[in-house]
């Protein structure tokens, strides 16, 4: 194994550059990957412009698929030359926070490495790659934890099929999931960018019958209908939550799912809400958020708020793989452009900018 | 049975006034209930000062403790004479949104008196007694969907024991079922009214074993010990979230229950949060709520917030009657008061400006 | 309208009669159905063999679609003339079992009555038509607690669209809902007649993305594959539960549901599953049953067995009729033969002996 | 450390020896614990008598109480010197099984270790203690994936007071979270040795206001009471079930939870529920299991029977810890002898026989 790699760095805000970067040395619970395909995502955006801190120099992108390279000594059941993916978040499923429920959101790693000064859970301390240890947009990326990460991808399955498991469909998937979903449900989908897409099929995978989404791009909204919208809402056209309450007879929505992040869709999701329904919420959020008494019943009705990070662990990547090897769901929609790692700056252009009809970017090593 | 009756109605804004009504007809689904013991509730001030509307000659007072005094023609399983209670909510149970799991939430009550254009359930719809027919503070009271809402009193069990039932136990109590509590879970309670102690002691009999309440009143603090705190924290003396976090390592609460309807209590309730945290709110808000961003981590700390309306029914009943006669709670405590419904005003006068003491007034007509 | 109707009446093991009786009062609460549409189902023919005892001169039948003819005096919602269902089981949801959580199960009917000793709940006691009281092959049925039975049609959809919806869909899908799916699952579904296969549709609307389905013939395999299973197996020509070890890599399924009511299809669910997995029952059985050790892992396998009673009420016909409306699943194919009720001993003989691929007969008065 | 300790070894069918071995060596992931306190269980008695089998010379016991004596290179968090516990069950929380919400059922530690053919869970191979590899009669034991089954022992807490957590607790508590309990509920708990016990414990802990206990023997009863039982039934002095449907009003109890391993006991926890209630069942079985069909409605009753094994993992142990700090629970009166490990054998005869008024005895090397 060669001693250096190539690997998208960020170095100041507004720039991230491909650098040359040492193959990191193989723990023993560690996996060293060879990536041969990752992507690029919204947080990434938010990265590269300053708005989310990392270290500089640090390497970003947290969607890997790729090789087994090499194996820590205390990692057992792999083999070198196997596919496989990692979630985008990759817990230590040894912790406290995973055990009691919340892998996601766990510190021990943290408070391990002395990076942390907390004694306990810390949000999002799940989320490694690309924001506490290097990440994948290189030609390796080392997984910590392997042995509860690392999910071999089924024979069969290209890259490309299951590029979207480790954030976009997990996160998606996740905001169906809590939404309380029961047969014959009507969900509400507000924002249909690659995460509310995945939102959308996932609503449509649990049993939901109406499933209305709300867009202001009539091409997103049509892919939307591809991934199991039966209906769909152009904000920029109607009243959404007027048209919301005509279609569902004025008694209003079982379910309302965020995708976005902002106070706009987060008011809106509330005002379609039954009394006694849930929204659930997958938007990373930039400003305090306001609810209003009307649309909250005044703290009186029964409603539910849930929100949450992208769940990770191998068990979560199987199920998903599971779920595009038995093809209920065709992911391959939203991986409109492919780039190679040399000139992932361009791919961040025209993923930033919306440009071309974009959703996801295939980035190849 | 005589055709009129003493009952304290609403005027109009600042004046409630014991007057003379006639006692209503019974209809085949509805009982009516010569009440012996009722109470005020922090609603009625909010109805007292105008801050909430109701009909002008309304009467007031939702928690009914009293005696079967006659039967409609279609309800069955009851006798005349029998010692009862209902709820302070009586939902009715046929309706979708009972059968759909809100049964506090139902408006087909108001679309079948014409009252209400929705088609569907409305917000806080099963609240009835004093808001949208006839309350308790009264002699007589008529019991809609009677079946569904009488709950007899156990032999042995007296007025003042049952009292909270209706209300302020039943609500308390949610608010602790609300919260996701397990087996040796931290839970915050803030709050200390005759609502947040029904609170803490729900969460003591759900398992939590460390219970932290918080008051700005050092007596409503020592009796919220005998409810079951473990600690308690009074706001005007120490930053809250700051000894939450110092009482639990560093970790935050599993859960937190708001019983007041402040933004104060409410932010606090969600900043002493672990990440996979509850909130469970029961306070009514009178204006729109701030979540700041970095006390919901941005949308990303796997954080539920669940809200409630106070549960109805016999069942319910039956349960919260259960508990008082099993000697795992006594609610006695709560009782400071005794007034004769002809000096209801007096009542008020005590109870609204929280004078000598006083958490709950018993009113005997 | 004229006093006297046809009806399919219970006169002795062996003999199901269409004979000529009065049309029923309506009571307050009650509503008066004109039939035009029924079916007969197995339990039908349990009644018809006096396997299942009911009373002699007892209209028979449980699955009502038709025309509201006169309603109660009490039934407020609903208008002459308007095409409605009504579940197969018709809670009483004013009673404790219903408020909590099992409207199935409710026996205040039968105290009211004085049909029964007991003080509260009686297994199966909401199964009233057919039953209890008189069913639904008949010109005309009498539905019980009517504001919380009566489910109007959505327009558009035809009397055959929703005949499944009373009884083998809501039962069917209560197996997928019992089975604890989560996306990504293996479900097993043991035994493809009517409920079987609905329950494999239930699997695939939850999110199962390996449903395995299980029957000794073949066309009712072939139409299971139609409504949703991805692998099918006829136990005549292969070791079921060796088959699905091979299909699971050994890890067993994540869930099993049973729609027979044998010995051999409950052991065989209970081998298939993965410790940790659950058992949907949805079968009558007619004989005790024995859990094998090994399959139980002597009480250390963290199994969970859920039995059913069909869901009834409007909410729930409302939720299926939703489900029917949007196409996700058709159960039109179910439908296989068509009588007049003059000629359902006929259709009874057929239906009973399985012949002509018979799957479910619609009944016209 | 020397190199060699005193175990209690697995001879032969009827042979438990104290004998010397070697002190094992320190795998990255391990960590070595001198025990300072351990107790029998009923299922060392079982390994005694060849019931259950082990390997010849295997150390047995899997209650471990004591000091962190060395800790693997790759296990941070935790100091040598520091009093800790783990659970009986010490799960590979990176397993797919754990992942899946079944960390006791994990067979991947097997499958590694080339001990298992299979490919994926096995029912109750968390359980290695005694059981896999070498027990806690002795001196020292290793415990695997320390970072996840290391609980340190809160400041202030002895031995004794944290002698049930590992086991006995841990595994009654559970009968009680999987029994559905809820405020109010009538629960019923058959057998009172300590797992019945802690059955009864945390039926209190956990809202059931009606909990009747049932054994055989009147000193175990009285003591049930101090655990929490508000009825007691000697099952030689009368019908169980007939009592029980009459404490309940003919209702039946919302759950009953079995301690034993019985077809009596488990066929009387079927016959005492209510329509809709749930058997938590706790025994280990040593033979077929016979569910009669009346006590299961047919198949028809929404029953749920849950399993389980004994929950694991440092959260566990933390939130169990917790509950004897909180003085909620005293488990203190369970141990009622105490031992040197030379005499474990004498201890063994004791335990066996139930001799003396035994529950648990404290072993100390």
């Amino acid at each position: 194994m060669s001693a250096m790699m190539k690997a998208a760095v960020f170095v100041e805000p507004g720039r991230i550059e491909v650098v040359d970067k040492r193959i990191p040395d193989v723990g023993p619970n560690d996996a060293l990957i060879r990536i041969t395909t990752t992507t690029i995502c919204g947080t990434d955006v938010h990265i590269l412009k300053g708005e989310y801190p990392v270290a500089k120099g640090l390497t970003v992108g947290h969607e890997p698929v790729g090789v087994i390279e090499k194996l820590g000594s205390a990692v057992a059941g792999y083999k070198e030359g196997q596919r496989v993916i990692a979630g985008a978040i990759c817990p230590d499923f040894n912790s406290y926070a995973a055990q009691d429920g919340a892998p996601s959101q766990d510190g021990s790693y943290l408070v391990a490495k002395g990076l942390c000064g907390c004694h306990g859970y810390k949000a999002t301390a799940g989320w490694r790659f690309g924001n506490l240890i290097d990440g994948t947009q290189a030609e390796y990326v080392l997984v910590p934890d392997a042995v509860a990460n690392l999910a071999p991808i089924p024979d069969g399955l290209t890259d490309e099929q299951v590029l979207m498991c480790p954030d976009i469909m997990s996160t998606g998937f996740k905001g169906a999931e809590n939404a309380n979903i029961r047969i014959g449900d009507t969900v509400v989908v507000f924002a249909q960018g690659p995460i509310g897409l995945c939102a959308t099929a996932g609503a449509r995978l649990l049993g939901a019958t109406t499933i209305i989404s709300v867009d202001g791009n009539d091409h997103r909204l049509e892919i939307s209908r591809k991934m199991g919208a039966d209906a769909v809402l152009n904000f920029r056209n109607c009243d959404v939550v007027a048209e919301v309450m005509k279609l569902t007879g004025g008694k209003g929505a079982d379910s309302a799912i965020e995708a976005l992040g902002t106070q706009g869709t987060f008011e809106s999701a509330l005002r379609v809400l039954k009394p006694g329904g849930t929204l659930s919420s997958l938007g990373v959020y930039s400003s305090d958020l306001t609810i209003p008494l009307s649309a909250f019943a005044a703290g009186l009705g029964d409603h539910r708020i849930n929100t949450a990070l992208c769940p990770g662990g191998k068990e979560r990547m199987r199920r998903l793989m599971n779920v595009v090897a038995s093809g209920r769901v065709d992911l391959g929609l939203l991986v409109t452009h492919q780039y190679k790692l040399e000139r992932i700056v361009e791919a961040y252009e025209l993923f930033a900018h919306q440009r071309d009809g974009v959703l996801k970017v295939a980035i190849k090593p």
